[in-house]
């Protein structure tokens, strides 16, 4: 069985420095998210945190890495230019990312994206209820038409993100805020899936609804078997035609895959 | 001047029917919004409703109308199956089309769609906020970031609608509910924007920010000068360069617009 | 393992009428297409076409449907109205909808789409390149950069389609038009995928890389595990949470699955 | 009259260093677009290079333009990483930016995308037709079908850029190859249209049919009277109400724009 890499990034910041959250994840949010996800046996899970060397996400990490689950906050200017610029290059190869709540504004999203991504927020406990609006999207499978937490960080509209090629949830809070909290974007070679809900404060991550979202979201992202096109100078089409001479659609069709 | 030759339909029997709404709109919904629409000098504005003949919608006044406003509820089910078809290929031809609140499941819309358009629904009294989701959009200009509207019926999602072209308003329910509220499609040559408020209760289409957004919509909906594309049987490009054979650009330019 | 359930209509007039395309077809082209998905283990396959009984789409070959590939052409306009509102039905509740080449003008595919669907055509034995637009997308896993068919009917733009949701292939034809080839919409809970080649007087569906398209096409059109979403009236806040009383969230999720 | 504020950027190169691109335009690439655009009554232009002080892209330059026109090519690499997160920051802020031909290398296209950008290209005197995908765009108004380039460089896909929100323009190249050539995106509360056509050695830029579409696309680009949002920590529902007690909503609409 060919397995799923995911590599699950955390700033690993609030546990270390917050009895109160350390309380709710001991073993830092990436290892809950890392627990959870270990139930899929085609799941090849590591972690890292910003304190390792090169932030952990090494070429050798980052080349043996199918999708990347990131989450951030305090830090979030403090991640390295370099690393950033790698994780970006990567997505755009073929590498699934996921930035989760306020990893929004992560450098290597907002380098993705083009855009600040900031929004209006606010820690008031109050209700997040999760509506799905695309049932049939593959991040969507076997959920119920709306999860509801019964408290989280509101995150409300103008989300200055680039609009979402696919909009799975939509987010209402009860303070009086809608978000746009499950986005499908490609770039490049590779998905971005940003995901909104996961204070620290509160165990979201724990969740078996927020769990397969998050599973869903692994498979969605994914590599799959594709063609890196040709870029920059190209022949014409009979020369094109010529390099193909001979050769059946067979060995056309694989000669250049992933 | 050249002037936005806009339609405004109204079913126009909940007025009729009850004391209570006809107090709210004496002049009908319809007359509500063509008086505040009047205030544009380059609106020529009238008003059909479903009892005249062929619902006030005859070729001829099809045939004159660049924008179509439509409110609908009761007698979505009883509107003619011709007529709709009419309005549906009057769109499809270059007619912009505002469907409004229960006009979401009218026929002229699903049509369209290609979907059944239903959503959740209540009559609650309850408090909805439309928030602008793409300030920069040509349907938002001039407003606040949310227009909060204190008693409106509840829509909520799932939304059965193609994922929108663009998304420019989503509503809160204070009840617990989002909607896609500010809708945009292409539609062949014609341009649709669905708008959620308006619940016939209430005095919605009083308002002037509800007012500026219907403005703003009849502007984008609005048909342009542009090209009917050649359709069927095409020959290929030796024969077509002899059609324009001795025409400078300025002349192929100007020969096949609407 | 679960089967995807693929069933392949074709209208099947030509390959009985004209003895050339009998040649190229001899077993029709759904028996050529059947032929090759049933490579796949994972498929369950069946035929049906368009003199059997309700066109051999009863209710309980369409309840028993994942996928349903559509090939057609002369027969576009005779199509049941009957039969066409069952497939569209079929697929806004989860059927995944492959229409082929001249299916751009079938009656459920004009439905779903809510537009006429013409285009431009020639039969000129051009050459056609099929260029992926997207090299990431599910459908194109496996993919050369593009393929090359020797000899195709010319179809051009404008193509009367809504903006699709993602735009995975677009032809070059050697006459000088260019066209959206392989589209995808979802429409309600299912999946839609037009895709453009295969004209009947030529060999394309024996292809190994057209294929692998429609391999893929299958497998991403195929109906996932998704939620009903509730519509029509529906109580506030309060009301629905205690519905779920005393149900931890596993019951909730599974509890109103497909 | 309110004007619109068109800055033309130009690295102008080509054409003071080779004697052949000279001819074709002596006043630059630059000059021949402004000449075109000065037409446009309420258009008030300038233009700037690269040579000059902060390219000629100043902070009152930039806060004094409504749409930045920009052709670049040899220097993509060389221009300053500050004026090129300047001239992004302003777009994110409302400017319209329209980067032309080779200018789908320029930083700040680049830096808006969140992609690299490439294609396939040669320089081989091929016919270009530019067919018209959405002929009810603002952009393609008043063009007929389809516009044929006698001559241009020729760029093919894989394209590496987003999904365009929109796609208006795809080009059919004699050699076999597509391309996306006119392609609209949101960013922030800017707006961007990427147009292909206009290799340095060919009149390009003096035809009427493009002429036309860069008006378009100024008019369509242009800044609205939009609503910055508030970003950032924002209080609860009843907080917010508070701050517009008293105030009637005409003083709401227009207390927080542009």
């Amino acid at each position: 069985m060919k397995k799923i890499r995911v590599t699950i990034w955390n700033e690993f910041v609030h546990e270390l420095a917050e009895e109160k959250i350390r309380k709710v994840y001991p073993d830092g949010i990436h290892g809950a998210i890392a627990a959870q996800l270990s139930a899929q046996p085609d799941f090849e899970i590591r972690t890292a945190t910003m304190d390792m060397p090169e932030h952990g996400l090494t070429d050798e990490v980052l080349d043996n890495t199918d999708v990347l689950i990131w989450w951030s906050h305090k830090k979030n200017g403090e991640v390295s230019d370099e690393i950033a610029q790698k994780v970006k290059n990567r997505v755009l190869d073929g590498m699934g990312f996921i930035p989760l709540h306020s990893a929004h504004l992560c450098k290597p999203f907002t380098l993705l994206m083009g855009t600040v991504c900031r929004s209006k927020w606010r820690e008031n406990d109050e209700k997040e209820r999760l509506w799905v609006i695309e049932p049939s999207h593959p991040i969507a499978e076997g959920l119920p038409e709306y999860i509801e937490l019964p408290q989280e960080e509101t995150y409300g509209e103008r989300f200055e993100i680039p609009a979402p090629d696919e909009l799975v949830f939509m987010s209402w809070f009860s303070g009086g805020e809608v978000f746009r909290s499950g986005c499908c974007w490609k770039r490049g070679l590779g998905k971005v899936f940003y995901f909104r809900p996961g204070h620290e404060e509160y165990p979201t991550y724990y969740r078996e609804d927020i769990t397969r979202i998050l599973t869903n979201a692994v498979r969605w992202a994914a590599p799959l078997a594709f063609t890196h096109p040709t870029l920059g100078y190209y022949p014409a089409l009979e020369a094109i035609a010529d390099k193909f001479e001979g050769q059946d659609d067979a060995a056309r069709m694989h000669q250049n895959l992933y």
